[in-house]
C-alpha cells in the first residue's frame, strides 16, 4: 500500500471532520439561544475535534494521490469512521451522561441514517442535543448520496451503475455536466426537507420539532424529538405528510433531478420504482386488513398506521407511530421481513434495495426457464435491459454476503445474552439501516439502551457494514488490499 | 404438453405406489406377531392402495415415452406426491385417530426425511404404526439418494453434478458401470442400517427401538419411538453411536460407494466433506463451551449432547437428545443457524447442503478479489476445480429461492396465527427437512400437534419443496412448463 494513498484518505477524512465540527456551532447557538449550558459543549467539541482536524489535515498536506479503487475504498471507510467518531464528541460530553459506548453508538446509529436509539428522555433532552442527532442523520444523508450517485459505482459495490445502465440515450444523463447535477441535488435535498418541515407545521408540530423531524425524514433516518417517536403526532395530516415525504426520500434522487433539470418524469419508468412502490402497497394492504379484521380497528385508521410504519420501514427510516408488537403474528412477520428490503437505489434508505430485488426475480424467472428451455436464450432483464453476468454476480455477492453477516450478526449478538428473536431483529434492524426491530427488548415501543456495550459494538459496526453497502467494507479485511 | 409423458409419469408412479403396498405387509406382519388389531388396517390399506395403484399401472400401460426433461421433473414431483398419499392411508386408518391433515403430515414428514410428527404418546403407539413410519423415511432416503445421484444432475438442479465435475479420470467414476453402483448403494445403505441396530442394541435398545432408530438414522430422517426422542436413551453409547452414524449418513454416498468398490479414500478430498466437518466441529465446540461455562454443566456431558443435537440438525436428522432450548441464547441461535446449512450432496440430508456452502464462500473471495483487482482473473474453485458460471448461476439461484421460500413460508405460517419465533422456524425446519425448530411450540420438546390444518399444509409444502431441490417444483409452476 503506497503512503501517498493513505496519506490523501487522511486528509480526504481530517477535511471533513473539519466541516463537522463547524456544524457543531448550529447546535452550539440554539442552546446558547434557550439559555442552555450545553451551549458550551458544542463549542468546546467543536473547537477540540476542529483543532485535531485541521492539524491532520496540514500535517496530511501534498499533492493528492492519484485516484485508484484503493483511494475510494479508504476514503469511503475512513470517512464513516471520522463522522462517527466525531460525531460522538459532543454526545459523549453532553449532559445526557452517555457512556462512550453509549454516545459512539448513537453518532454511527444518526450518521449511518438508522435511527436506532440509546437515549431516554428525549422529550426533555436540550434542544442543541437534538439538533445535532438530526443535522447528522441529515449530512450522513447527503453522503450517503454523494457515495452512491459518485463514487461506489465506481467501485463497482452497487449504487448508480443501475441507472447508467438505464439510460441509453447520453443527452439524457444529467450527470455529464457535474456541477449542475450537485447544485440540482442540493437544491432537492433542502427544497424536500424545507417543504417537509412547512407541511409538519402547518399540521401542528411545533417549530424544532418540525425541522428536527422533516431533517430525519428526508435522510431516512428516523431520530425523532420524542421518546415514543411518531406516537407522540397522532394527528392523520401529521402521519400522512410523514409517509409521503419518506416515500419520496426512498427514491432514486436521480429521478428527481431528471425531473427537476429537465422536467422529464421518464425516468419515472425506472423498473426499481414498480418494485418499490407495489411492495408498500401489497404490505400496507395486507397490514391494514390484518388489523382491520384481527382486532376490529376502524379501517382508516389501521391503513394510517400500516401506511406509516410500512413505508418507514421499506424506506429504512424507522420512526414508529404504534406499538404494531400489538397488531397480530402476520403483521409482524410482514414488518420483519420488510425490515430486510430497502427502497431506491440512489435513495437515501439501506437493505437490499428494489433494483436488487428486480434483478434477483428476473434471475429465478430466467433459471426456471432455462430448466425448461435448456438451450433457449434467457436474458436476465432490469425493465428493457439486459443485465449483465458481472452485474448479476456483483447482486448476488451482495445479498449472500448480507445473508450471511445478517446471521453472523445475530450469532454474536446472541452470544451477548440477547434472546434469539432481538437477536435475529437487532442484526437485520442494524444492517440494513432501519432502527426499530421486533420483540420487547429493541421492538416498537422498545430502545437500545439495554443492549450491553458488546452488543452495542457489534451493531455499530453491522450499521456501518450496511451503510457502506458491505462490500466496500469487507475488501479491506481481505489482506491483498495491504499488499503493494 | 405431450399425453405419452404424462401417461408415462403416472405409470412410473403408480409402480411405486403399488411397491410401497407390498411394503404395508410388512408392519401388518409385525402387528399381526404381537397380536395388535392394527394389522388389520395394513393389510386393508395394502389392498386398496395396490389395487388402486395397479389398476392405473395397467391403464397408463404402453411405449414409454422417450426421456426428456419434462417427464423428468414430472415423474420426480408424482412419484414423491404419490409416496407421500399412499403413505398416509395406513396412518389415516389406524387406532391413533389421526385427522387427514395429520396423517398427511406425518406421511410427507416421513418420505421426505424430516423427521417432524404431530402424534403424541408414541411410548404407547403399536408396533406395526412405529414400523412403518421408520420404513417410509428409510425408503424415503433410498428415493433421495437415487434422485440425488440418478435424476436430478439431469434436469440441472443440483446432486450429483458436483461429484462428476470432480472426477477428472473417467475410470474414476464408479457409475459407469451402472448396476454395479446400485448393488453398492444398496449394500452399503442397508449395511449401515444393520450396523447401526446392531450397535444400538449392544448398548443396550430394544430390538424393535434399534431396528426404528437405526433406518431413521441412516435415512437422516428422525422419527423416534419415544415422545422424548433420543431423550429417552441417555447412555452416552447410544448417543454418541447416533451422532457417528448421522454423521456418516450426512456424507456423499457416492465417497462410500468409491471405496467399497475400489477400496479408495480419494473420493474423502471432496471439498464439501471438509467444509461439513469443519462447520460440525466448530459448532458443537462453541456451543459445549457456551453450555459449560453458562450452565457449568460437566464437559463431557455438555460435549455429548452438543455433539448429538449439532450433528442430528446439521444433517437434517431431527433427533433431539435434551431440551437444548434451555442452554441459553448462544447455542439457540447457533442451532437456529445450524437448521439452514444440511450435510453433503448425495446424500440423505436436505438443507443448502456444504457443497453450495464451499461455492459460495468461493464466489465472496473471488468478488471481493475483484473489487481490489478489476482486471484479474479470479476463479471461483471448488477444490482444484473451477466453477464453471452456469453451475455458479444455478447455485445463487437455489439460495435465493431457498431464501425467498424461507421467508414466504413463514410469513404464511403467522397468518395462520403463529408466533415469529415458531414461523421463522416452522418454514426453515420444514424446507429443510430438518424436524424440529425452537420456541416453546415446534422447539425440542415440542410436537406440531398444536399447529393448525392450514399450517400443517403449508409445511407440507415446504417439506416436498425443500426435498425437491425446490426448483424441480418450481418448474411445475412455469405456464411454459405446460406448453407444447
Amino acid at each position: 500500500m503506497y503512503g501517498q494513498t493513505i496519506r490523501s484518505a487522511i486528509s480526504i477524512a481530517a477535511t471533513a471532520g473539519l466541516y463537522l465540527s463547524f456544524a457543531m456551532l448550529l447546535p452550539a447557538a440554539l442552546d446558547f439561544y434557550f439559555g442552555n449550558p450545553d451551549w458550551q459543549v458544542f463549542a468546546a467539541s467543536s473547537f477540540v475535534v476542529g483543532s485535531i482536524c485541521l492539524g491532520t489535515a496540514m500535517a496530511t498536506r501534498g499533492a493528492p494521490a492519484p485516484f485508484s479503487r484503493r483511494l475510494g475504498f479508504l476514503v469511503v471507510n475512513l470517512l464513516w469512521i471520522t463522522l462517527s467518531v466525531t460525531g460522538a464528541v459532543p454526545l459523549y460530553m453532553s449532559s445526557l451522561g452517555l457512556d462512550m459506548a453509549d454516545a459512539l453508538f448513537e453518532s454511527v446509529s444518526a450518521v449511518t441514517t438508522t435511527g436506532a436509539t440509546v437515549i431516554m428522555g428525549l422529550d426533555e433532552a436540550p434542544p442543541g442535543l437534538l439538533l445535532w442527532r438530526s443535522l447528522l442523520q441529515w449530512m450522513g444523508g447527503i453522503g450517503i448520496v454523494a457515495l452512491g450517485l459518485l463514487v461506489l459505482p465506481f467501485l463497482k459495490v452497487g449504487g448508480f451503475t443501475v441507472f447508467k445502465m438505464e439510460s441509453s440515450d447520453t443527452s439524457e444523463r444529467p450527470f455529464a455536466r457535474f456541477s449542475m447535477f450537485i447544485r440540482a441535488f442540493f437544491a432537492i435535498y433542502i427544497g424536500l426537507t424545507a417543504s417537509c418541515a412547512l407541511l409538519y407545521g402547518v399540521f401542528g408540530m411545533g417549530e424544532l420539532d418540525a425541522i428536527n423531524h422533516a431533517m430525519t425524514t428526508i435522510a431516512t433516518g428516523g431520530f425523532s424529538t420524542r421518546d415514543a417517536s411518531f406516537g407522540a403526532f397522532q394527528s392523520p395530516g401529521l402521519l400522512w405528510t410523514a409517509t409521503i415525504f419518506m416515500a419520496l426520500a426512498g427514491l432514486p434522487f436521480s429521478v428527481m433531478i431528471l425531473f427537476a433539470v429537465r422536467g422529464r418524469l421518464d425516468a419515472l419508468r425506472d423498473p426499481q420504482i414498480a418494485a418499490y412502490a407495489g411492495l408498500i402497497l401489497v404490505l400496507t394492504v395486507l397490514i391494514a386488513l390484518s388489523v382491520r379484521l384481527g382486532n376490529g380497528e376502524d379501517f382508516a385508521h389501521a391503513l394510517t398506521h400500516a401506511a406509516f410504519n410500512v413505508v418507514s420501514i421499506v424506506t429504512t427510516t424507522g420512526f414508529v407511530s404504534a406499538d404494531y408488537a400489538l397488531w397480530g403474528p402476520l403483521p409482524v412477520a410482514l414488518l420483519f421481513l420488510a425490515t430486510f428490503l430497502g427502497g431506491c437505489s440512489g435513495s437515501t434508505s439501506g437493505g437490499i434495495k428494489a433494483y436488487r430485488l428486480v434483478i434477483i426475480a428476473s434471475s429465478v424467472r430466467s433459471g426456471l426457464m432455462k430448466l425448461i428451455y435448456p438451450h433457449a436464450i434467457q436474458p436476465v432483464r432490469y425493465g428493457a435491459v439486459t443485465v449483465e453476468p458481472d452485474m448479476q454476480r456483483t447482486v448476488f455477492l451482495f445479498v449472500c454476503a448480507y445473508m450471511g453477516i445478517w446471521a453472523l450478526g445475530a450469532v454474536a449478538l446472541s452470544a451477548t445474552g440477547l434472546d434469539i428473536e432481538t437477536a435475529l431483529s437487532g442484526s437485520i434492524t442494524a444492517l440494513a439501516n432501519v432502527g426499530p426491530g421486533i420483540g420487547p427488548v429493541i421492538g416498537p415501543s422498545g430502545n437500545f439502551s439495554s443492549i450491553g456495550d458488546a452488543g452495542k459494538m457489534i451493531m455499530v459496526f453491522l450499521m456501518l457494514l450496511g451503510r457502506l453497502e458491505i462490500l466496500a467494507v469487507l475488501v479491506l479485511l481481505a489482506p491483498a488490499f495491504w499488499r503493494d
